[in-house]
């Protein structure tokens, strides 16, 4: 595992009420993402609450934040499966680059 | 949501003693953040600690993690706002690239 | 701490099972990394999981995410640490970019 061992993927986050986490989950599944991690003990407030007197989360919520990891070319597949959860469920959604070193397993 | 809907922002993340999360938080506000998400069930050690014999976390400290989004023109008032904070109290902060699906949450 | 302060360093996240946390801090430690954070209260499924019938992780597995931020020229030495411990147990590894404000904690 070098660094010229390092592929380059997509790294895809979300935050939602845990009530809304196995939607997700079956989103990263159905588009292919072959695994996630979740992490519990999440809290927020916002975004757009300061701002507008909304809270899109009340910080009393248990939340919960799912990684996945997938390769570029699945990305509009998974964000496509988002959608619907996003737009109709207080969530955010953080997307970067990332780089791994076992590419296989994420495809 | 495709792909070219995506924006791009600025996460930040802080991890501070329980004891310093308000104040994070206010800054995050007060600098037009429009939310956060806060991880517990932190723990750490260092940074510095292991070269200079000097903890600047103990591992029994209970941390939390502050991440925020904010537009690249916000960033420099957060920076600001945080200095005083990181500069008296054990913290480390990291600054990344990240990609949002819906720009008007973040700003 | 204004944004020409920032410095560019790695990040390097890994999840694996509870068991294997030590042996990942030993390997920060000794090959320069000088702190870390340890997130608790993680979950997680895959990776290869869905495709090949095989688990990595369980979900009821108790994981941890460490995150650990190096200069580049540690990159190497840090991936080299860390592959017996991937190739030999479950876990995931993240390498990314990220900006960091006190750069000599780091190194």
């Amino acid at each position: 595992m070098n660094r010229e061992g390092l592929t380059r993927m997509t790294r895809v986050e979300v935050v939602v009420a845990g009530s809304d986490s196995h939607p997700v989950r079956e989103v990263f599944r159905s588009t292919g993402a072959t695994g996630f991690t979740s992490l519990s003990g999440v809290s927020g407030l916002g975004h757009s609450g300061y701002h507008q007197g909304r809270l899109i989360f009340n910080e009393q919520d248990a939340l919960e934040l799912l990684i996945t990891v997938v390769p570029d070319e699945q990305l509009d597949a998974l964000l496509a499966g988002l959608k619907p959860i996003l737009d109709s469920s207080p969530g955010v959604m953080f997307v970067s680059e990332t780089f791994v070193s076992r590419p296989e397993y994420f495809s």
